[in-house]
């Protein structure tokens, strides 16, 4: 995979040097200047948002108020997608091409935050948003908007499409709206992700399976009669012992972690039930299937040979990104065509005090945010639900600077940026350079054309194949506590 | 251990021939009568206790309404003993013989229950009286009140004090209480416990040493960096293995049991933090001492292996039972003195209703409730902080049929008959069976001499040695969720 | 079990009382100066064989000495029974009643010792006779062929058969004979032991199931390829652990015990074999069954969780011994007629020194070896083939002192004494015993039924099953290192 | 790492270029034909060591013939160094340059095998020539000595020294040579391997530390009294389960492998001895440091959970390799200027059935034995005891085909081939090609210094230091059976 970058690598810089004396056509400077009038009301939506804070699959709040946005600008939308209470989508125009935008708008556990720069919760113990999902539903949002606006105006044909997609911090909402169909009449689809820097991504991450294992053994009086008991927790114990022997019997890049969620109610008695939280991930989802069914067998294992009975429980199954070339050449020419973002003196002073809160490192330093990255080719070893999107539709994503350069995703650093304008100036540069790329698309064929070829080009005949059981639900209630 | 038990079993049916046939004294059967007559006020008293239900070292309310009794009897009481809350002492009287009644009066945790012989919790979730301390604290505090009365009203020299000791249920309330040195003025130490049959004990139990093992690790990215972490969680797993390899080289009348309480935060990040709770049982303290020393080890080991660091916190530490062949004796006498429970009608239907809901087995049969059970020689697998107090004072237990016989302990049916007029029956046979004994040793010091001797050859020169540490204080929220 | 025990105990004192003023009957007496006049022979079969050393299933020559005896008295020997070289039987005589006599002579390895009472390998290394087998199977031979003379003299019917029985020492070499079912057709079983103490038995032992779990796997370079490896150690470790968790939930009267026989050939290489050796032990068979199937699936755990293949050859596979109390009587009846051992003052000059070397301890004292112990009762904690014998037919075993009292058995010291005149008085004792308790039930068929009563309570119904595969032959081998 | 790597990559071509082009000196093309004189003389050399098949450390005969014919060339033999009766060095000339080649000679256990191309033992069960060291050794040897007459013809300045090094097989021979202080005024050391094919090497392996682990415990009869043992075994295992758990918080390029080389005696006694084999690999030996530090950590917890006692006796521990751009350069100029390995049809038939007992695979075909490779940059996952050498002198290693294209080391195929004439014609071009590359150093001093600076860039101030113990001696008997 990494010869087709690396020919990538030697023909952008080319584009770059091109696109550095490019000017911004007229009608999209009318389009731009339209945009930065709304600004202020999607930063505000974006707030709102922020306020509510909604964990995975609970964003009631968050998804309606998205909703409303689109059905106001005329937008049909179809609710309760998959089964799922807070997943949409949304859509206007007729006929081809289809260009989906996803969103995201979910918070994360205990993040709670204040939009300052120092760490103090809103609310102690309360989701917050630290990873900016906030602003990231409120972007696509505000870019569906704004293309379907130009479109109208120009009369081009196409259907822009709006992906509300919830629970994308370990709940899978797009995994399971995948598996609905939902993604597949759409041509291509353009997503974003909030970060302390602006780049478009080649890259890939690692696919992702995780269960929850489940034993359900015998009670008995601990003193009195252990042997009388059967003890889940034991199960639980000789499952994890035979993942880690596991472990030097798997490809170096595999990773597998767990925690012991049930670990037994009181010590006195014989536990009846244990329960252990496992994932497991690869760059590659064929082999992580392989590793995946071993894991299974440690599982069935740990059940064997303590006369107690496993359930699996799938919470997610998400495939490695596929990463699209030609979109991301595309993201990359209209991120520097709009520049990075500038802080005002407020921001700056904000930005100053954040940046002593963080790990001294060698990460992007302040003044950064200002610039445009090279495209990034990193092999990350985080998941996302998006890439089961990229192995259906040709996808591509790029970060905007949302937040002080060195601060790390899910911290109180993100949660506290994405609250207040430094975050909100990241995220209308993304409403932008996703508007004006989805409009390059619905302009220029070839291009879509060409990101199909690349998209055929790295599936090399892998047909996406959901790895959630047909019979599955969501696990709408993920985030309660057991 | 066994020899002194059959000696004294053929030597106490003579006396239970003789008992047979004795009657309760004049002045006896005025005390009696009395007590009779404020039964009800003390049912009253329990079925309060029974409604608050209230979990270890939060029994505030409960202790203070004993309290409330002992004060208005003309009681001195001590608060807030070795600094709990919800310890405290009740004396009245002067010089010796000090005689001490227990009383215990925390609920458990889920077993919640109407007072009815369906199971139906009265608050979904909440605490309830499963082990029927509720009468246990009433009945002593009864005992305590009346015992004055006499000693008053006849001029008996010496001093009767009630022990309000809390948090029985794991929280080793009595095991503080002795540390801090208020059994070692007592000359004889009364108690019983609920049962479902009337029975004089001169068996032992299990001592029992628990702790929570903490460790602390270092958190990392459980994909992108687990080479930087330091799993706590892989601490406790191997401290987990080591105990298992351990059981087969401890003697076999060792129970070690242990559940996970916690087993990491998040699957995503390697964890900084679980924590193990382990219980290790043995008939002998000293060779559990030994066995647990080599628990730590285990713990030791599970932190040494992973770089993680431990630490122990001890929760509970009982001494096994030290039974008095002399008291057991008395109270074996005051009981067939009195008899057993008879019930009404009302009360014989609720026990065929609940008899209906109870595992079939060897146990009891409905009727027993009218008998006396023979002495008990039996060493049970259960431990008490009762332990601790008879290895410090001749101390010894009896039980009365406050339950439908073949009723378990913190089963949901003890809990709906310790709140409704079977219970409160028992409870009065309880303190008439207290109140009798103690006066039998007030009034007759070759008694107290006797119980003191048979202590001395008991104990055989093993003083009492508390386990707690001395900078350990009292785990007051042992109850709380982690 | 132990009520019957308790009984005879009470019993067995009043005939001992009797016995011991019973005085030998003049027939038998002329009996007892025939085999006097040939103990010194039998000694030196008993030397020869001691020199032999021969380990289980390898005994060519020890056998071959044994049967020449016995062809010599004009037995009839069936050779090679249950497909074992070294196992037969020998009979003389015809119909009924059949009474057999049992002969171990098998060596433990490692165990080689001079006649010394210092500890000194004849061959370093090389097995020895370290639990007096060699005594064992003359004395048995000498009784057989003294009884067959008598019966012979004076005409008394029936049939008198010597078991030549191999590898005792965990070959299990009457588990293949009784599933040959070659004591079918017996009526009484008579054995005895070498041992520090003249003594009959009524206790029991441990029932004893043995196998090897072997593991195959997959190998790959440890460093190049781990991945492309499946790990029979891992495998091994695993079914390890799986054992070590069910510690805590089986009887506690269980063991279960095993070593690692073969734990991979190079660390640079994914063990592709390895191998487990494991024991359980539990009172009662059709318990341990119980527990033996979960050990099983131990096993297969380890093989599913590892992706191995596990291969299962059961060992050995010996019941509890079923005592017989009428036989243990007749046995401690002969014992008393006949008296202890008496030492030369060389033999005391050796027997002082070999008591030095002797861990100090509760054990019997020098002197002890004149008397006749009382009737033991005790559960040992051993385990040996007798047992199944011992459920098909009814079946003693008795004890002479043919080894200085405090000596353990499976010593140099068990060893040396083996070897010299010591272990060969106390050998001319039990052959002895045997014959006269042989000849006592040939005299008197009421014994004989009196036994078969007492085996058929014992037994309750309880019909004999061999827990050998059908398809499993004997291990002739297991004394080769893998 | 990689950087210098690639530069050489891209420079080297062009000196490939021209070098295909050079042709053989008309001083040198006399030399090498000495040598083709004198080849069959060394082959007969070589097939005494093939049918020695000595093992590590107890190659006596092998090295007595290779210092046989240095004696005889007029090399100064130092014996017996580092304590080691097999390892010596000889020298000839005069100061500076010194100019080192080494020498292997040790076979490996279970290698048997005829010069024939079917598997076939010679010795059923006994050592061979798996990895060609006795081509090694010879064709060091005959590389020492025509440089010796080469100088000693040419009056050429310098020494030349061969170093017999034994024991490469896991015994660390050159680690002890190199604690010894053997290499330190060497400027260059020069080797070979035998292989598949022809090529320089600039590539790695990895840094590898092994150690015995053995645990003493205390015995007990494991029925009788496990409860007074205390199990080595165990230790065994939990150290092995710690270990386990480290894998996934140490660097993925990580290996550690381990057997257990002892599980206890007997099933029926508590192993009071046990003992693991344990290996660590990782491309950097300070990294390496820290990784083993916390495998001795295992062991130590393994111990201190079962209170046996633990001794860790290291056995190797090899750098990996600092490979030298210049002195591969070297190298591969002179193979290019030799050519490549042709057979005879004999020898082209015996390639041809020996390949058919070949894995197909990717590897090289047959005829590319003819070929030279182009230098190879490959971090290999083995290791050598030449690693220690490679941070003392600048060193570098190279490989003619003296095996069958696509023969693994380690395999009867390799062992086959190193006894007959296709294996010793490699033999002689590996001669050949060191004493050009030798010669080359001795008469041009800018290639010496040009290495020297290489070696002093790669090492980047980390100075070489011995891993194992001052007080440790060269595990002698490695080789023994336990």
């Amino acid at each position: 995979m990494k010869k087709p970058f690396l020919i990538t690598l030697i023909a952008i810089p080319l584009l770059f040097a091109a696109a550095a004396r490019a000017q911004v056509p007229a009608d999209r400077a009318d389009l731009l200047k339209k945009m930065d009038a709304r600004a202020q009301h999607f930063a505000d939506v974006s707030h709102q948002i922020w306020e509510f804070a909604e964990v995975g699959y609970k964003e009631v709040r968050s998804s309606e108020l998205l909703k409303s946005e689109l059905r106001a600008a005329g937008f049909q939308i179809q609710e309760k997608v998959a089964d799922i209470p807070t997943a949409f989508f949304a859509s206007w125009g007729q006929g081809k091409p289809v260009i989906g935008i996803l969103g995201e708008f979910d918070a994360l556990p205990g993040l709670s935050q204040e939009a300052i720069p120092q760490q103090k919760a809103r609310v102690a113990g309360a989701p917050g948003h630290g990873c900016g999902h906030n602003l990231f539903g409120s972007a696509s949002d505000f870019a569906a908007i704004s293309v379907k606006e130009y479109l109208a105006e120009k009369k081009i044909p196409g259907t822009i499409r709006f992906y509300g997609t919830p629970a994308e911090e370990g709940g899978g909402g797009k995994i399971y709206m995948a598996r609905a169909g939902v993604f597949n009449d759409c041509d291509i689809v353009l997503t974003w992700h909030p970060a302390d820097a602006n780049r478009a991504n080649v890259g890939s991450n690692l696919a992702n399976i995780t269960a929850k294992f489940r034993f359900y053994g015998k009670p008995a009086h601990a003193a009195a009669s252990p042997d009388k008991g059967r003890s889940a927790l034991d199960a639980v114990m000789l499952m994890g012992n035979a993942v880690e022997f596991m472990r030097e019997h798997v490809p170096q890049e595999t990773r597998i972690h767990y925690i012991i969620t049930n670990g037994g109610a009181s010590p006195n008695t014989v536990p009846d039930f244990a329960e252990i939280y496992c994932y497991a991930r690869y760059p590659s989802m064929p082999v992580l299937d392989g590793i995946w069914a071993r894991i299974v067998k440690c599982a069935q294992a740990g059940a064997l040979a303590t006369e107690t009975r496993m359930e699996m429980e799938l919470i997610n199954s998400a495939y490695n990104v596929l990463p699209n070339g030609v979109l991301a050449t595309m993201f990359d020419h209209n991120l520097r065509l709009l520049g990075g973002v500038h802080y005002t003196p407020e921001e700056q002073a904000f930005a100053e005090a954040l940046s002593k809160t963080l790990q001294p490192g060698d990460g992007l330093k302040l003044g950064s945010q200002e610039k445009i990255q090279e495209i990034s080719h990193d092999v990350s070893y985080a998941s996302s639900d998006v890439g089961d999107v990229s192995w259906i539709v040709p996808t591509a994503e790029m970060n905007t600077a949302t937040w002080v350069p060195g601060t790390a995703a899910h911290s109180w650093q993100s949660a506290a940026t994405s609250g207040m304008s430094i975050g909100q100036k990241g995220m209308t540069l993304a409403a932008k350079v996703l508007a004006m790329t989805a409009l390059d698309l619905f302009t220029d064929p070839k291009q879509v054309q060409a990101a199909k070829a690349d998209f055929d080009k790295r599936r090399a005949g892998n047909e996406y194949k959901s790895r959630v059981p047909a019979d599955q639900k969501p696990p709408l209630n993920y985030r309660d506590k057991p």
